[in-house]
């Protein structure tokens, strides 16, 4: 009927489709990445002391104060700072700051399934780069795109690439990249001193609280680099972005960087313990630098495991496909949730 | 330096510039159109409620419970309704669902600063329709574009247009037509009909609880309107638009809608309180159906009060420019800001 009203390229794609979020108190949720420990106490008080009346008031619209904690933190200007609802705003923003109509987006693949979804919201065409063997770097030397999305740690393999290796490329790269380190605080590195280097002309990093602040719940991102391109976001973001709550909730729990840590100590424990129990049983596990595993089942069956676990009210992810399909991806959670996944697969395992 | 890497159209806007959020206690913010009322208590009992440690999940990326809400409210179904952060991240993915690369976007002129440049941001063409006197309806029988914002009552001249005018025009308009209803809530009548009729194929009625609910803070707005449309919308948003925070806290508040009536009627006896005295010292004052008077003082030196009212710190809105320089925009604030501002201007009127 109103099909002629909305455009061609959205009235053709699919929207992305995220993680089940299945409420219910025995379900265990290990499919999207979220923190099984409760954020630091610093978010409750700060929580608690918000005054619900200051409410009918529009909220900071460059959060100043939170931008200025991010500074301090990476030793750069808060003009170098973009602070966004989730890294999905800074994602979505930049397809457009950065890439013209005729412009195009690049990507690993495997990587964050949005990516090209993103390409076609901004109706850009599409430069996906096949990972090589064990997920590694395999960048052919001439490649060129618009704008690159570099997930780092990448998803769902949980491989850090090497610093080195990327800001080779990014230094001779022609368009903006994107190091997406959602996951970074779990990672032996990262790639935050290529953002703040003085030469930098090109290059993002992108850091989100989804995960190691255990605050996916409000919707918090920032990305740090040249003032330029920080500038372009600004220019075409919503005003206020980003409400009063979750600018509060952001600054206090930057401001406990110790809390966050202490959780993902607990975390890669976790995270060491189940890979070590799932290769001891023959499944292939990549060295995860992130928390999750992607790890795949002896025989390759990772569709029989997504669906036991599942009936179990154990949600794991599953990305079909040749590339990904023999392998699930599991959340880190809690020790006894992991005691309880184990459980089942040593069932299977038999 | 780098202005090679970001898009020519973003390099060559300039953003939008939001009214100030001066901060400070003496201050008399008559500036943004805020209620200068807390919210329902719900929305405090609401906040106090809230479990911090359910912030480390995800949000519910569709927010079923206020959008099942809102559709109890107006008398449709769920996937009639969308929700957004805030009323201006609906209007930034409609750019983007309802108009093509060689598209165009239509609004009155005078009206909400914001569309020319979303305009600008999805490089569509502009298409203004500009006034008639007294700031009434004057459009032409053969306008087109491939999206319209309508802002119903206006700002910033805080007139309604006759919803059976604008209904007409919503059933002869080629694109899609969204009435931003920001300030319905403080008006004789609204749009809403149009957009749960069961003929409209073209018309999102959109909402906020920025102004008549005093949640500026927490970011939520709504469009209503034909299931299709709000699929393209849904296709193309952030996947976590909506924070957990501000989906419980805009739950609470619209459970609770005598709260906000009851301030609704209060800004309204002061909003007919400050019009009858500035028409009795001869400014000209539109019968306002918003929270906010668009007022030119009997001399037409509009910024000559602004600037008086700001040195004493009551800050209110002024739009430079042939058709709206004349005049200054006043929210509704208490009766008591409301009386030291008529203090100040009766200065200024002797």
């Amino acid at each position: 009927m109103s099909s002629s009203l909305i455009a061609k390229s959205v009235a053709a794609m699919t929207g992305y489709t995220p993680g089940e979020q299945p409420r219910g108190n025995r379900i265990i949720k290990l499919n999207t990445n979220e923190n099984p420990y409760p954020p630091s106490p610093a978010v409750a008080a700060a929580l608690a002391a918000f005054d619900p009346a200051t409410l009918r008031r529009y909220p900071d619209p460059m959060a100043t104060a939170v931008r200025r904690r991010i500074a301090a933190m990476h030793g750069c200007s808060v003009d170098q700072v973009f602070a966004g609802n989730g890294s999905d705003e800074i994602l979505a923003l930049a397809t457009r700051a950065f890439v013209e109509n005729d412009g195009s987006i690049g990507y690993f693949e495997p990587s964050y399934s949005l990516y090209p979804i993103l390409a076609d919201i901004r109706q850009a065409a599409r430069r996906p780069v096949a990972l090589g063997p064990d997920f590694g770097w395999a960048m052919p030397d001439a490649y060129a795109a618009s704008l690159f999305f570099l997930t780092n740690p990448n998803a769902p393999t949980s491989l850090q690439h090497d610093p080195a290796t990327i800001a080779a490329f990014c230094a001779r790269f022609p368009g903006v990249v994107i190091v997406d380190e959602a996951y970074a605080d779990f990672a032996p590195t990262d790639c935050m001193p290529l953002a703040t280097a003085p030469g930098n002309r090109n290059t993002l990093v992108m850091r989100t609280l989804s995960k190691s602040f255990s605050l996916a719940g409000i919707r918090f991102g920032y990305a740090v680099g040249p003032a330029e391109l920080i500038e372009a976001l600004d220019k075409i973001k919503d005003s206020y972005n980003l409400d009063a709550l979750t600018q509060s909730l952001a600054l206090a729990a930057l401001n406990d960087l110790d809390a966050m840590r202490a959780n993902v100590a607990r975390i890669v424990a976790t995270r060491t313990r189940l890979t070590r129990v799932l290769r001891e049983w023959g499944w292939r596990v990549p060295a995860s630098a992130a928390n999750f595993l992607f790890a795949r089942p002896p025989d390759g069956d990772a569709a029989r495991r997504f669906n036991r676990l599942r009936e179990a009210e154990i949600y794991v992810r599953y990305f079909p496909g040749p590339v990904t399909g023999d392998s699930i991806r599991i959340s880190i959670g809690t020790d006894a949730e992991i005691d309880r996944l184990l459980e089942l697969l040593a069932e299977e395992n038999r």
